[in-house]
Formats: C-alpha cells, structure tokens, sequence
C-alpha cells in the first residue's frame, strides 16, 4: 500500500466516521446536503433509517418504533386519514438481511424485493394489491471525473408510509427531507412527499443536461480552431454514449410519469395532479433537449467530419503545387548536370545564371499557375 | 469605458427615455411597431401595463383601475358577457415583486407563476381553475448578427381578461395592440384577443423560415463554386443548429395548437375555431417546411462531401500523373549524369539533343497516356 | 430592348392573342388541351369564366348567367337536385378586385379567400358552412428546363358548383373541361366533376415520378462508368431537392384524399367513394414511389461515395508504386553520377551498360512486387 | 434478322406449340409446373382459360362451359353453397377484348378492370358488391440473369367463382392447380382456393428472401479479402435496389393480409382464418427478413467504407516512409555529385565505399523508425 | 477420414452414449444442466421424453403412461383441477414419425406442427381451441467460438399438460426440469412451469448483452488505441450482425409477451400475471439494452471513420512536409551539381562548406515552418 493511497484511507475513514456521527444524530439531511457524500460511490454500509412527522417537525426514529408506526399505517383507511403519521423508511444498499426485512416484515412483493436487491431495472410503475412500486434513476455529475452518473432509485409509495431503497448516496432525498423539516405541514399525505421526490429528481437532471450542453458546445468550438486530436474525440464519444445510456433511462421515465398522470391513483388528489403535471412537463422537456443534444452531436460530428476531408484536401493540394514545381525546377539542374561533351549553354558566359534564372522562372510561373487555381 | 462603449451607452440611454415617454403615453404599440425595440436584449426594467376597451376604443389604463376591472371581469359569467370590458395585463421581464403580484394579486397559481419567471418551458397548455395558462415561443431574426431569437411568451386566457407575460419585448404584442385600437370592435372577446396574438406569433415564423431558406439555397449553390472555406461550414453548423432548436420548439407548440382545436375550451366560439384552424394550418406549414429544409440541408451536406472527396481525387490524380512524368524525365537527365567513361551517347555530335528529345518524347507520350486515362 | 427579347414578346403577344380568341369562344378547354400553355409561366391577366352543362352539352356563359346559376345552386337542396345546373367558375391569377368577388359577391370565408390570393397554403380539405374548401397541387415537369413546377389549386365544392382559383394555367383543368363537354351526361354531381380534377391532378403525377425515375437510373449508372463530374452531381441535388419539395406536398395531399374517404361527405354519394378509392390509392402509389426512389437515390449517393473513395486508393497505389519505382531507379543514376576519384565501375569497360541494366532489373523487380500486390 | 435470331425465334416457336398443345388438353397446370415457362418475359397472347372442380376431379372447360357455370355461381347463395361448382377463369395477358369481356361479360367494375388492364398497382384488396378484387405481387429468381421479377396478380374472389388475371406467367398458379386437381375435395370454397393461391405466392418468397442473402453474405465476405472491385459494388448496388422494390410491395401486401384477417369477410369461415393467419405469419417473416437484409446490407457498406479508408491510410504511410527513405538516400548521392572543386570525401580512398555505407545507413535508421512507427 | 477427424467422432460417440444413459435413467435434465450439450450442435437423434409430477416428486415416465396421462389432461375442465397431474412431453429434433406423433396421437392442429417442423418461425403466440402454441427463441453464447446462437423453441399450453419441440439442445429446459423437481409443490399450473419457461429463457438472455456489451467496449477502447486492423473490423461486423438478428427476434418476441398481459388467457390467474409482468419487464430491458447498443456500436463506428480520417491528414501533412524539404535540398546539390563552366561557388574555398550549410539552413527554415503550421 502506497502512502498516497494510505492518506486516501485515512481521510476516507475520517469522512464516513463525520457520517456516521450526523447520522446517530439523525442528521442525515444534512449529512446528505452537506456535500459529503460523493455520488460515485457506493454507500459501504447497508442501513435502514425512519423519519416520521409528529405535530413538532419530522424527526429520525429507531427502527421498532418505526415498524411499529408503519404497521398503524397499513391499517390506515385512506391516503388522507391523519390519524396514523406519515412514515419514511429508508434502506441503504440491501444486501440479504435487508431483502428479507422488506420481503418477510414489510411483506412486499417477492418481485419488488428481488428488483431492488438485483438492480438494473427499468424505471417502471408496478401496482400491487395496497402499495406502488416504483422505479426511477437520479442523475448526478460526478465533478472530479467529468462524468455523470445514474443511480437506480426504488419507492415503495403505501397509504401513509413510503419506503426507499437505494444504492448509493443519493442527494435527492436528504433535500427531500430537509424540506419536510423545514415545512412539516406541506406534506400532509404520501402524495406530496412522492411528487417532492420525483420532482427533486427531475429537477437534478437540468444540470446534467447543461453539462452535456457545455460539452457539445465546446465541442462544436473545437471544429473550427483545428482541435481534431484525439483526446477531444475521446471526451465526444464519451458524452455521446453517457446521453444515449441517459435517454434509455428517460424514455420509460417519461413513460412511467405519464401513467401517474392518466391512471386513476388513489394517493394522487385532483389538486396534486397539477403538481405531476408539472413534473411530466419538465420531464418531456429533458428528454427533447436530451434529443436535440444528440441531434446537434451529429451534425457537429458530421461538420468535423467535413471540416477533416477539406484540411486533407488542402493539404494535398499544397503538397502538390510544392512537389511539382520543385521537380520542375530540379528537372532544368538534372539537365545541366548531365555530360555530354557538347552542351552550348555550358560554355556561355553567362550559362549559369541562364540556368538559374530559367528555374526562377519556370518557379514562378508555376507558383503563379498554383495561386490563381486557389491550390496554395 | 472605451469611447465607443461610451457612446453606445449614450445611444441606449436616449432609446430607453424616449421608449419611457412613449410608454408614458400608452403608446407601448408605437414604440412596439416603431422599430425601436431590439429583439435580441431583454428590456431592463420590471413594467406592468394595461390597456382596456371601452366602447370609444382602446386606452392604456392605470394598474389601480386595471385591477378594479380584472376583479370585474373574474365575476364577469361568461365569455360573451359584455358588461365587463376586455382588458389586457401584460408584465415585462417579472422579477420577484411582479411574481408576488401575479401571484397573490391576480391569484394566478403558484406553479404557473414559477414557470413564468424561471422561463424556459416547453410550449404548452395548462388548464386551471377558471383560467388558461398557455406558453408559446415568438422568433425574430436578429438583423445585425443574423441569427434567429427565440422569446418566450406566457398568456394567461381568462373570461373577459388576458394576461401576457415576457422577458424580452416582443414585436408582436405591439402589432395586435395597433390593431385592436385601429379596430376595437372586432375583438369582442378574449378568444379573438388570444388569437390575434398566436396568429401574429405565428405568421412571424415566415421570415425566420426564409432565413433559413436563403441559407441553404446559398449553401447548395456554394457547393459547387468550390466555396468550402471553413467560414461556410460554420456558418451552415449554425444554420443547422437555430433550426434544430427551432424545431424542438415547434413540435409541441403545434401539438399546443392542435389541443385549443380539439378540446372544448369555453372561449372558442365555433365560429373562432375556424381562426384557430387557420392557425393550426399554418403551424403545420412551418413544421413541414423545417423539415424539409433540414432534409435539404443534410442532402446538400452530403453533395458536399461528396465534392469534397472528388475533389480530391481530381487532385491527387494531377499529382500522380506530374510525379510521374517529372520523375520519368529527370531520370534520363540523372541518366546522362553518370559519371562512367564510356558512355557512346555523351559523345554524339547530338547527344545533348538527343537526351533533350528522349526526355520531351517521354514526357509527351506519358502526357498522352494520362489524358486518355482522365487524370489530367 | 435586345432584337432576341422583342421577338420573343412578339411571339407571346401572338399567342396570347390567339388563346383570347379560343376563350372568346368558350374554346379554353381546347387552348388548355392544346399544348399552348406553358407550365411554368403565371397567366398574366386575373380573368373570370364560367361553364354550365344544359340540356345540349356543355358552353361557357358569361358571369352575369354565371352569377344567376350560381345563386340558383345555392338555393339547391342537394347534391343531386338536377333542377339546378351544374356551373364551374374559373378564377385565374386573383388579385385584389377577384378576391373581393369572391368574399362578397360568392360569400366564401375570408380566411378561404385569403389562402387563395397568398398561396403558398398545406393541401388541405375546409369545410364552411354549405361548401368545402380543397387546397391541392398540380405537378407538371417543364420540358424546357427539365424541371418540377408545382402549381397551386384552390377548389371550392358547393352543392351544385364548383369554384377553381390557380394562379398558373393548369393543363389538368383543361382535360377535365374537354371530358366534361365530350360526355355531359357523366357529369351529373359536383362529386363526379371534383373526382375528374382530382383524379387528372394524381394523374398528371405519374410523369412526374417517371422523370424523376429516368434520373435516378441515369444517376446510378453515371457511378460505374465513372461519371462523376461536378454537373452530374448538381443534377442530382436538384432531382434530390425537387423530390424533397414533391414529398412534402404529397404528404398531406395523401391526408386529403383520407379524408374525403372517411368522413361523410354530402356531395360524396356511395357510388362515388369506389371512385375517390381509387384516386387514394393512386395517391398512395405515388408516395410510396417517391419514398422508393428517395431511398433508391440515397443508395446511390452511398455507392458514388463507395466508389470515388475506392477510385481515390486505386490512384494513390498506382503513385506510390511509380514514385517508388522512378524513385529507386534515380538513386542508381545518382550514385554513378557522384565525383569520387575512386569508383571501380567507372572504369569499367561495360559499366555504363550495368548501370542501365541494373536500373532495368531494379525496376522490373518492383514493378512485379507492386504487380503481385495488387496496386498496378 | 440474323441467323441466331432466326434460331431463337424459331426454338420459341416450337416452345409456344407446344404449350398450345398442352394447353388443348387442359394440361396447363403441366405446362406451368414443367419448368417451360420464362418468369422473365410476357406471355406473348392475350389467353383465357376456364378450369371447374366436378365430382371426378378437376377440368379444363370450355370459355362457354365456364361462363354458364359462372352465371350459376353468381346465383349461389352462400360460399358453401355446393350446388353450384367451384369455378376458375384465368386471363393471361389482357388486351382490349379482355377487357371487355371482363367489364360487359363478367360484370366487374371498370376501375378494377381497369387495374387490371394498366398494371402497376400497389397490392390491395378492394371490396366490390358481390366480390373482393385484389391485387398481388409474385416474386421469382430468373436464374439466367440472377435477378428478381415481381408480377403482378390481379384476383376475383366471387362466391363460388376465382378469376385471374396476369400479364406474365406465374409459376404459383400452375402449383397450386396442380394441388387442385390432385386433391379436389381439400378445395371445396373459394375461400380455399384464395388461401393456397397466397400461400403459395408469399411460400415463393422464401427462395427470393435465401437469394438476397446469399448475396448479401458473399458481400460481406468479400470486404476482408480485399474484393472491393467495381463489379461487386455495382452488384450490390443492384440488390440493394431489388431489395427496395421488393420492400416498396410487401409493406401495403401485408396490410392486405391483415385486412383479411380483421374484417369479416363472407369468404372466410372461422377454420379458414387460422390459415389466413398463417400466411400472415410468413408475410410478416418476409418483411422482418429482408429489413434485417437491409439493415446487414447497411452495415457491410459502412464496414467497406471503413477498410477502403483503412486501406488508404496503410497506401499513404507505405507510399510517405518509401519517398522519405529515397528521398534521403538521393539526397547523399545528390550531394556528393556536385562539382565543387574542394570536397575532400571525393579524394579519399573509401570515398565511394563510405557514400554508400552513408547512404545504407541513413536508409536502414529510417526504416527501423517507420517500422516502429508501424508505418511499414 | 483424418485421424484429427476420426478423434473428434470418437469423442462424440463417447459424449453421446453417456447422454443415452443419463436419458434412460431420466436424468436428463442433469444431462441438460452438467454442461455435456453443445450449444451449436442438433441434438442428432429423434426422441420423446415424458415427466409428470407426482405427490412424491417429478419423474421421468415411459412415453406410454405419458399418453394416458395427456389423455387425462385433455379431460380436465380447469388450468387448476387437480385431479390430473401435470405432463410434460418434450419432443426433440422432431422429423416425420415425430410430426406424425404430434398430429395425430396429441391431435394438434396441422399448421403448427407443421411449424415445429420446418422451423424459422417468428416468435408468436397462436390460439387454438383447447390449446396454445407459443415460439419462442433461446439464446446462448457458444463458448468455444464466441458467438451468439438462437434456438428455436416451441409451445403448446394445454389444460394441464405441456408440450415442447425443439431441435437443439436448449439448456433453459434443463434448468426449469431441476427447479420443478427441487420444488414440485411450487408448479400446481401450466402457467406456473410456462413462466418457468419463458423467465428462464429471458434471463438467459442477458448474458448474450453482457457478451454483446463487452464487445462493444473492446471496440469503443480499441479505436483510439489504434487498433484499426482488419480483424477488429471483422469481429465488429459480426457483433453488429449478430445485434441484428437477435434485434429481429425480440421484436415480435415482445410483441408476443405483451399479449399473454392483455389477452385474458385462461391459464394465466391474476397472481400470475405479476410474474408474466416482470417477464414483460425483462423483455422491455433486453430490447432497450439491444438498441443501445446499436446506438454506441454506430457512434463507435463513426468515431472509427473519424480517428481514420484524421489519421490520414496527419500523415499526409508529415509527408508533404518531409517531401518538400528533402525536395528542396536535393534542389540545392542538383543545382551544384550542374557543369557550367564558370560557377563561381565551384571554385571557393569553402564552397563545399557553403553549400552543405546552405541546405541545412533551407532544411532548417522549412522544418520550423512545418512544425509552426502543425504539420511536423
């Protein structure tokens, strides 16, 4: 082990250590809106975390409580019955303990459970008997690497409790809950803490899409100041195959945010539905602007394409006018260098500067030839 | 501060007082018309006007009074109800107090409100309670650089009132505010108003897709006048690129379009849907139109590099074919270079004639040979 | 005035006198048929005509009785109320005192008459209260020029009239005209008559997509005979451009006929419908010809580019191989042209005789390895 | 005329007797199925043949025969009823008289009948009171000139009467009369006798689907060996363009198809339709088959794109390190060739041998440099 | 026979016999599972194996009691009457006495046998009465060639009993057998081994686009490495063709697992139509995967052409570069080289010291140039 990479360890032992601390506090919005988290890696630990909003604020509760809470609202009557609080049950990076603490206490779907362990999946809306399941991706850029990254998301979206289940970090959701805090009656049913969620979600795409807009448009720049190297066609095909993993995200996305709007859903109240609209519309908006990115891609790889076989065509047009009028001029110094016993020129007085004079001349008249047919 | 900036400063500050006096007379449609707005730079200050129609024409009103009647037409029971009077509210460039008063004032939903002042929606068509709220794109080009601008353009629709929002002073409000005045009583509702507005917006596509036109019309015949300098291609990339944002405006604004036909919206009278229609028409012209310019601007671009690549084939057959002949005929000039003792030629009494015809002969037979073989 | 340009004014005066005299003679339908029109040329005097069928055939009347059967028509009760006859008005070339006619004295929408003095309209089919108003495109290829001409086609279709508004000569009214006045009896509806237009127009584009055809077949075999000069490329983006504009009115000239056949139509009877079923399917053959040869003509521009890049490495072989080849054989001649006091060969008594042979066998060697490879 | 002329016409003449003579004793199905007959050229005459299922089999009848039977068809009640026998009349090559037989004998619509005649139409399926009309494409391999011929097939599909019509002869025709004859009882509807005659005709696809890709892999097989000769190209070219054409007809056939199967026809008995379903199984196999022929076909001609540009790039460096080393090497002998009285290398004693050992050197440094550059 | 051959069939034989005795035992889903079948072989031999499951587990039974048993099946009212047991029959590599089995003693409908037989189906789900008949496809990477193989796979759902045709060895079956036999209690229906069945083959899928996605990232890494060799090439050709066939399969494979969740089919109960929900999802994922692909793979593809291109411009530029200065120092030895016989240079002291100093200082001059234009 280097000791570059020792100092990585330790700092990396320091941070999570700062983590776990806020998080024993329940302070894991602001663990989450902090900026520690770095959203290209995977939170080590799997964990489960509960919040609920009581009459003083939303506040992190132990996990029997938390059960307990959620019990109470499965038995609630409907989405707006206040009776029963509203619970956030939160499952970092599952591994089997976790599958079955979903599976066996929570009693969801065998296939829900199984999709949120194995990952990769489509974003999708799964209706089962009592609950949603939902699927979505979080988009962020990671800013030492340039990249952007996607991290699979699962809701499970119940009368008066959501659960989420994730991977990674995902900022979205401290955000999220920081709001709530901050407003605890805003959010009065699961409705409003989802549209929150997607919204925040959504939201979060608008700077990757910049980013993806910067790099097209420096792109665009670099065609016609000569910058063809390679380094830059790397970095094109790089954000090239980033929006086509995007889109492949985006399309079922968009999907799954129009059945919310078109489906009659028993947590979305007419009143809400002007909120998802909202959400559906900055979605369809990110997906144009995700295509028209890819279109404006390709017209300026075809311009540098372009722009390659014109330089490949001057070139050869100046290594051609050159090479000619080079040989031409060489040919005359050939014919004056050959040996034969008479040759009139050789005696003149003047013969070389005949000779040299000739070449200038032939030069020049070549390289005014060249000119005028625009070939230097 | 250079003199110049100076003086353009200077320019701008005479434009600006004498658009305030304007203004100052309700004469917002003047200064609208007048040429004196630049479509590419937003308006700076924050202004809320009014205008209303009373039976001896249009008049621009005060915010007090224009308030009073808003509030009348909210009572105002239908569409066709002329005891309320038209009036038309139109906010430039809405910081946080005109979002505030559009919000708390005139009770206009916060979302749509949000969407108005963060700007860059898609066009589209939202119902809410008693009222429309409709986004649409304007598109001027911009004279001194040549390039297309798109403002966007909020409208709330409600019974009797219209209100209009914007960033960016929009040449074609001014356009149908001259002809309401110049005609007040063919616009008897709000639905004649909303139309006036969109058919302008509209028929201000024409020139922008003319533009576009004329460009590639002069793109196909740089073609093939050997114009392939670099400045061509940029300026076609950005051809390209205006109009691909343009048509990623332009496909769900003609689906806004096509809803105002379909849907029942209480404002259209059957006898203004044929209006609509016609609009509706002419956005389904723009789009095919784009389309075939872009269909058009890939079909020339393809001729280009086609032109290109037999371009330089024509080039490097000339080299070829030069090479050839050059090296061929400096070779017998080395020939006769040689240094040996005995070579019969050097001696003739026309060797140096003789190595001259050899090397003319040569040179004119391989001509020959290239010309028939269609390299030179 | 040049001598060439007063002849040809003369030459046209001529002909126009002549066609006035075939129109004062109600003979139009000949002068249509007759060849004397030219495609591509705007008929340069507005003019109004009229045709009704009676008991004894077809005849043009004046519009005074135009007028009178018109309002008659209007007073019809159906389709096939033969009480009224059936009466065709022809309006060429609209300016301001022909729209006004058509607003006010044949009470057409404005909009409808608006669309028919601007042009430039979507084929389209409006339906007005107790008519329709159809938007089509005529097609003709120009001989002179070997080009497309669209010509636009305004039709309204009332009870028992039928009212056609074109700003060029169209040769498709012609022929219609002459079928109606061979066989009057046929010709009992305005459907029947507005079928023949239609039906002459669909027609008219079989020729249309023949030349574009022979085009496309030209330009494929052009790329094997290694055609490929600047010229045949132009051609081909004008074919190109030509089908682009084609496709683009073909479009929604095809939605058109859809409609005519899906909704329910008074004027169009039963029998009627196998009929424009027929113009459908026409129709439909002509956009799937024309998609055809668009693909066909895109596989052409491939191979062409398939070609001149396998034409470019053929060339560049050919010069590699003779570069090296001249080159080598140079270098020999070079090195027996250096002065070193000391060169054995020199002396030699058949030196000169190895050097030329060993430049013979040096090239030969190459040119067989170059042979063996391929690049000779 | 020429002596092979002559030969051929008279070789034809003896062909045609003796299909005349096949044809005399209703052994036309023999005449079909025997290989005969060219899939590449017209049936010279205009030909009506009459074929009627009776207890002891099937019969080449009489025209008279047949049109009695026809008449007692068109009195059939339903499709199954068996009173009257099943009927089949088959015209080759109709000309004028045809026609009219078809349009004054059989009573079918003059539009169809008109298809008929003209040819060229797209594949559809017509219903007419009384009878369908549809009209299909054919498709065959003439193994002479290795090319695809699509006929065209026009169809009556009456209660318990066939007729075809066709201009060349159709080898699925005498087929599936041949099956007819052996087993008369299988073929007691029309519906039947439809469905084997499609049968056959999208069967006869396959063998055109195996030809296509059988080209289409020797294309791909011929970009790596270096094969990128014109003739393949052009070749390829003309597959591409019969896989167009033969595209352009399955797409509305396959409608057809489906038509068939969604709409209620008379013909079609509930057991029939799992046939029908069948056909439109290998229908929709054809389509997939050759999209995905043109799609591999795409993607060879991208392929051989890439190596003819791989090529090239390996031609220059080989043809750029070649100059440079001669070039170099040149250069030395060039230098040592000049005549300056002062050189001392030209009076040494290894004068010469060290100009050379220069010049190997120089040459050997170079090449090792180009081949570590991967130039060579 | 070579002895390399005679070693290979001897192998075989080996292979082949201990598969008939893993078969006799009824192991063969061991066989199936042990890794013994070759993916890209037919399994040589005719055979039908019957199992049923029993209270004490799945065995293996003699064709005989499997026949009662089926018998038994078809009386069964219901997908869930118990009464009878599950059968599964499994017919591999089936030639005429196997079509003649199916037809006759399971009395399927000919058609479909007759799909079993000759294969190359679509993938489609065809509904019979008492039964359906479902193709589908398997796919697998053969290991030892390193491409893709598609098995053909067929159907047929009954009440209470399944049969299945195929002709290669498909080792999904294997692993459904294993699992029914680990866990009979779990398979009570058809529908339950179907979705067995059909999950199996679907997430065997997902290998091949692991294998698939590796490709493409050699490939996309390959490109800037300057791996551009001829084999790269012909590896990606095959990727893409592969992509291609695989692409046209899961089409209409999706197509097919969208109807088993819309159509009310009577095997599926409600609770299983969440699994066939996550099939769907499976499906939808590997199409989505697939197109990406395709996606990256084209963008790798012209990313490709542009490295080449520009590849070529480099070594173009270092040609004309190196060209041009050799060219012009030989120049300056040739011009020395001349035999005048008053050079005043010839006769300096240092003229040879000259001249060498001049061509360095040209060499000089031009080499700074080159690398100050960037061509160097």
């Amino acid at each position: 082990m280097s000791a570059a990479a020792r100092g990585r360890a330790d700092e990396r032992g320091a941070r999570l250590a700062a983590l776990e601390e806020a998080e024993a506090e329940g302070r894991l919005d602001e663990a989450f809106a902090a900026g520690e988290m770095d959203a290209g890696e995977p939170t080590e630990r799997p964990r489960i975390s509960c919040w609920s909003a009581t009459d003083n604020g939303v506040h992190a509760i132990d996990l029997e409580t938390g059960l307990a809470l959620f019990d109470a609202c499965q038995a609630a009557k409907s989405p707006i019955d206040h009776s029963a609080p509203l619970v956030w049950i939160d499952v970092a990076c599952p591994r089997e303990p976790e599958a079955e603490f979903l599976r066996d206490r929570l009693h969801f779907h065998p296939l829900a459970v199984e999709d949120c362990v194995r990952g990769r999946q489509r974003p999708k809306l799964d209706r089962y008997p009592g609950y949603f399941f939902l699927v979505m991706y979080a988009a962020a850029i990671n800013p030492a690497r340039d990249r952007m990254a996607l991290h699979e998301v699962h809701l499970f979206l119940g009368r008066r409790y959501i659960v989420t289940v994730h991977d990674h970090r995902v900022a979205e959701f401290g955000e999220v809950l920081a709001r709530w805090r901050a407003d605890t009656a805003a959010f009065s049913t699961v409705g409003t803490l989802a549209h929150a969620l997607m919204d925040t979600i959504v939201d979060h795409y608008f700077p990757v899409i910049d980013h993806f807009s910067d790099r097209v448009e420096e792109m665009e720049a670099g065609i016609f100041e000569g910058r063809s190297e390679q380094g830059g066609l790397e970095r094109l095909l790089n954000v090239r195959r980033e929006m086509t993993l995007f889109r492949k995200v985006l399309g079922p996305q968009r999907d799954v945010v129009s059945t919310l709007l078109r489906r009659d859903l028993p947590f979305l109240s007419s009143e809400l539905s002007l909120y998802f609209q909202d959400v559906h519309d900055h979605m369809m908006r990110v997906v144009e602007e995700i295509d028209t990115l890819r279109d404006l891609l390709t017209g300026a790889m075809e311009a540098q394409l372009s722009v390659t076989s014109n330089q490949l065509n001057i070139t050869m047009r100046v290594m051609a006018a050159w090479s000619i009028i080079l040989m031409a001029v060489t040919l005359i110094a050939g014919i004056y260098g050959m040996n034969f016993h008479i040759m009139p020129e050789l005696a003149w007085r003047f013969g070389y500067e005949w000779a040299l004079g000739l070449m200038l001349a032939l030069g020049c008249v070549l390289l005014v030839y060249f000119k005028k047919r625009n070939w230097l």
